[in-house]
């Protein structure tokens, strides 16, 4: 399938074999700089930060500037028409008809996918928020398929803020996807979001097992792990012995320590950054002492302040730099398929791509809104035309999932639209657990974030509501 | 006469003549973009925004660079010289030996003719202030001709912030010049300036009628309408008899009802925001249900608040994206004929272009500065060098028009050169609606703010002095 | 010697030769410009500007594009990954590997060195805090010899700011190299830093007076001379009659005049910046008629305030606006120098020029520190990795010079790391005036701040310590 024209808003728009194309392009990108300079001629690429970025920013505009395109930029919120009030999807619009192409970066969950709804010309997710960072994750991978040759069956620690992290985020969403066991081994209070949790064992298929507590005496040698997502591809001692085995894991290496800073502009207010700092753990010569590490690629989505020590640039595991360096050739292949100046030869696709699940879609105007405070769909310009809306990913317990930025609700009351619609005075609402409820198809299901709400359009207890 | 190397400061510089060549040229752009890439190979535009701007800089920007030229940009003035206290006029001189041609929006009223008159290369005016922006201008004008094919004898509807809106002004200037009938609909409170009325009335040679409190029955049903200008070439039934037909006028249709946003960080410090904004109209669905807008196009020159509903965005009339994107191809051509890369093609010259007024201009050292604070000769690092300067644009009453910001102030005293240059004791003064001060030269007339500044420059009241 | 590769951090990076042929390169620049367009086609240039800047910027940018150059720009601090806490090293190195040059402007002294030393790529320093502003010096001795057809053996009075213009400083080192006369007219408080005096006299071997109070009679006349540097080359009358003779001096003429705004923003706070204002010399046509000024070229790095009045700049010896506009042509041939898209001529080398000397390095870990707090060695983030090193310049008295920012430090106390790795008991320091001391070799001398910091690491004064 082609990659002309289309967006890249979530590591999930790419196919496995879709990232193993870009790689290879990436490879040629990076092999034959000289081939490249003419590629994307006469296209104008517009870079649209509304946060800061050094790398990611500078990166995407030297890699449009060597595939011979052109770039128009805006890094400053200030000196925006967002200080004037206007929507996201205006200036989407507007900008759409300006460039051929938009990397965007936005502190709001949810906003680069807006941006591709409304501009009308491919859009490429630079960072929304704490959501998803897509493109880090590509170099994320291209690094590790430089160095190991594969980026199928490896073992990843995670290490520090995996709760702001976006980009650990993104990057668990493909690991899964490549047969991965992942290990969490956050900072504490900086444990990864429940509803990425939740997302990766129900989308990916595999095992998540809490450890914590069960290894105490481990964690003090090393660093403490929270959870281990364990691929369903590879069978191991782990999923039997939870309770001792995650050293036996450990015993055969870890491919990569994935270290993130402490996203300290992304803690609540209420949040003691001090505090936090001090609890954060440190990567450094000592650490990485342990046999565990010994071919261990340490890595770094950068910029790192002090959770890694400077001691360890000259290390050869130290692929932080590469990283870095890879985004260029990575985010040149990404803008030449997506801007059609070259076509994907996608490598015969294996069966292990979990395609992504097609989840009904709920988005009646009931007074639901997304829990997230941060979502673009509850932003005060943006509601102006965005309305609320949810995938329907469980029902049992009953889960929407926000469509802008995953994150999940349990509304606690239902209706039936059916019901209602054909006899008006039976406009019942009922518990979202009920026998009923359950058997509400989902294009008829309403739901309520409270009784009030039920109430407030009309809706009366059935008696299968608690009282 | 050619275009290259001339300015664009007012929507004025140009000629009908030049206008339509420039919108044929457009569409050359817009219809061939492959034929204009390498059109301006070599040059450079220097994009110099001191407010905050997404849509006119990205389109300028965008525009050169599929022109085949190159940009330099500086967006924002805590990133540039003037911080340190530079005037504007050492900018434009230094940047003018950098850059091919500049584009420059700036917060003070005037500002582009100042970098106009000392950057010795072409400077196109991105919006000064609340004076003008006459690019913005060309779009709307450009948009209007591509949806109708013309763009003379519209009637067409002025809303909003008329007070703030620069585009507007910049609008009015050329409309009349193409015989349209203009209807005010400001909100409370931003009615056009009486500046910008007298301008339009005296210079476009058509008549102004104030309408509100004659029509409010009809303003209930539509907007208020708060006066008409009627264009001298099509007689309108309006003019004889003026306190029925505007009514008669609104029933043959509006052309294009031009909207534009409440201008928040223009208004005045004591000025309740809040306020105004309750009582700022709001265009959507229902107010556009009337005949009167069956055929009207709905314009905004973006970014857009509240005063224009999203459910607008799918109406065929609404044509406010499609005059950003057309920024873009008038852009281009305006950038090429200023850099002499295209020359004009001027059609046959019709007569109706009223050619700017040769008025006689007062630049005498006499103490008399222009009214408006925000004017460029008004602020503290520009008095360094620039002298106020004005037109005398009438003697009955005595009218100095600002050269800079269009400002009027009406002096109250004068005296002649003539006089006390061959007899130095009768250096007298006057009233200046005397008998008397009618008679001075124009090139000889000197003009006082108050008798204190006459006395302070030895001058003694005359006998046509009231006491 | 070629130019390829190499940066730009101190004007003394170039020798004579070099400069001399950059010249030549320049005048080709500006002389045939369309030869230019594409000798640097397919590079990228990495603007990186920490402070304000409008003119070293946009000529940088401007001059890459017309080399058929392109350019990637981060002009804000508040823009960067530098706001989360990121070391400049680490930027550096992330930088180097997108771009093909590195143009820096920083406001930490020595940041320019420090991001030469990591980024892998040429990079130029384009102003470091009060420290150095080579390429401003490039442009003014080009200025002087398009003028003056040399820059040897000239009279050049500074004036204005010679404490923190970092433009002064990187010019009278170069100044000095090419046998200049310098007269420092500093605004009161405002006088050149006794390290960059010292090491004028100490490196450049010339002959440093102080004339203030000599000459009060002269002063009153035409401004305040500080101090004058004397070059060894070309003896003067002045060198054996210091008291009288700086009116012979003055009445041979001074070939410049190079005027310098107050820079307020780097006043320590407790100055009170009116005051300092209210007592900054203004150069206006007045001054200049003084017979001195005959035939003085005007010059100012700009931008200016109200130092130098507008009404000079109609006047032929001004010279700041070629000043400015040269800064083009002159980047340019730094540019494609440094990217090696031109080899430089080096004219026959006369002997003129004093080879930097050698001195030896003190890169102990001691508790000494640079004096400096604006000095990038002395900065939080960049702890983590720079380590404090000084030249040491002279034994008596012992003087070591940071090789970051050239600040200079006296430490009191030494001790030798021979002595004690004989003996461990032996640890003992000594006063850095002692007759002891002196005798330590170099390789050997380990120095303390004081004597606490001695004893803190473990050494006893030896008898040549004052108690």
């Amino acid at each position: 399938m082609s990659l002309t024209n289309r967006s890249l808003v979530t590591i999930d728009d790419l196919s496995d074999g879709e990232m193993e194309a870009l790689f290879s392009l990436a490879d040629e990108m990076a092999d034959y700089p000289k081939n490249q300079t003419e590629l994307c001629h006469g296209k104008i690429m517009a870079s649209l930060f509304f946060e800061p970025s050094t790398r990611t920013r500078l990166s995407f505009e030297a890699g449009m500037l060597r595939l011979g395109g052109r770039v128009i930029t805006t890094v400053d919120i200030g000196a925006s028409s967002l200080a004037k009030g206007e929507t996201i999807a205006d200036m989407a619009k507007v900008v759409g008809s300006y460039a051929d192409i938009i990397v965007i970066r936005h502190p709001w969950e949810g906003a680069a996918r807006v941006v591709a709804d409304y501009a009308g010309i491919p859009v490429i997710n630079a960072g929304d928020g704490s959501h998803e960072h897509p493109t880090q994750t590509l170099c994320d991978l291209y690094t590790i398929r430089k160095q190991r040759r594969t980026i199928r069956n490896l073992r990843i620690a995670l290490w520090g803020d995996l709760k702001h992290g976006r980009t650990v985020h993104s990057l668990i969403y493909a690991l899964a996807r490549f047969d991965a066991t992942i290990l969490f081994c956050p900072g504490p209070g900086l444990e990864m979001p429940e509803h990425v949790l939740r997302r990766l064992s129900s989308e990916y298929k595999g095992e998540l097992k809490k450890c914590r507590n069960l290894n105490q005496e481990l964690n003090s040698k090393l660093f403490p792990i929270d959870a281990v997502y364990l691929t369903p591809s590879s069978p191991h001692q782990l999923a039997m012995l939870p309770d001792i085995n995650v050293g036996v894991e450990l015993k055969a290496g870890v491919d990569a320590l994935y270290v993130t800073r402490l996203q300290k502009e992304r803690q609540a207010p209420t949040v003691g950054v001090q505090e936090l700092k001090k609890g954060y753990p440190v990567v450094d010569k000592k650490l990485l002492k342990a046999k565990e590490f010994k071919k261990t690629l340490v890595m770094h989505p950068l910029p790192r302040v002090d959770e890694l020590t400077h001691e360890m640039d000259a290390d050869p595991r130290s692929m932080y730099f590469k990283q870095a360096a890879y985004g260029m050739p990575v985010r040149m292949a990404l803008l030449a398929l997506l801007l059609g100046a070259k076509e994907p030869t996608i490598p015969e696709e294996k069966d292990s791509f979990i395609r992504k699940t097609d989840y009904p879609v709920y988005h009646r105007d009931s007074g639901i809104t997304c829990p997230n405070t941060n979502c673009v769909s509850n932003q005060e310009t943006e509601v102006r035309y965005i309305k609320p809306e949810f995938k329907i990913v469980s029902r049992q317990p009953l889960t929407l999932r926000c469509i802008y930025c995953d994150h999940e609700l349990h509304p606690q009351y239902v209706a039936s639209s059916e019901w209602h619609q054909r006899k008006l005075e039976n406009k019942k609402y009922h518990s979202a657990d009920s026998h009923f409820a359950k058997k509400i198809k989902p294009e008829n299901l309403i739901v309520f974030a409270s009784k009030d709400e039920a109430k407030a359009q009309q809706f009366r207890p059935s008696s299968y509501v608690r009282q």
